[in-house]
């Protein structure tokens, strides 16, 4: 149960740009909150949410540095989120090749 | 900025483990809405909610056949959530290659 709400709160919280474009931002190196904010025009306040958000998911982490908070990105990197949506486009995948396949046998049995 | 929209919407709709498991019973095959809430113990409102964001996600189709109504996985099949998720990784894992580089580099000036 715990890895299923772990993945819960992983694609909650990436159903939000600001939060995607965070862990972009990220993906090229640490930054502070002010520098995370500044380019999306929203308040500190606005910003510190989000990240919590985000550290919560295990997808960002924060320490403090002075005065200034420190965000990284965080030691989940969406395997789960990259297993789960494999596997169900594979499954998806399978069906369509064994839908193609009975096409195909349908198609020779009723040939003249 | 519609794009944008619809993977917000994708990520929101598979940040809950019913919709997920709906998505994976649909990935077998089609099932009317008592043939999917009947497994879960949840009511037909309930399961009729969950069909109704997957529907607008584009993750599941609907279509009335008879009394019941029919779904089937939906036209949308993880694309964008799948690129997404391999470009924030493949990122991730090429800092992390650099750091090693100059990790080895300053390894070498340094030595003896």
């Amino acid at each position: 149960m715990v890895q299923y709400e772990d993945i819960d709160r992983t694609f909650a919280a990436l159903g939000d740009p600001t939060r995607r474009s965070v862990l972009e931002r990220l993906g090229r190196g640490s930054a502070t909150i002010t520098e995370l904010a500044e380019p999306f025009g929203i308040s500190l306040t606005g910003m510190k949410k989000h990240v919590r958000v985000l550290e919560e998911a295990g997808l960002v982490s924060t320490e403090k540095v002075g005065r200034a908070r420190l965000c990284s990105a965080g030691p989940r990197r969406l395997e789960d989120v990259q297993i789960w949506t494999q596997t169900y486009r594979q499954m998806l995948e399978e069906r369509l090749d064994r839908f193609g396949e009975l096409l195909e046998r349908t198609n020779k049995e009723c040939a003249p």
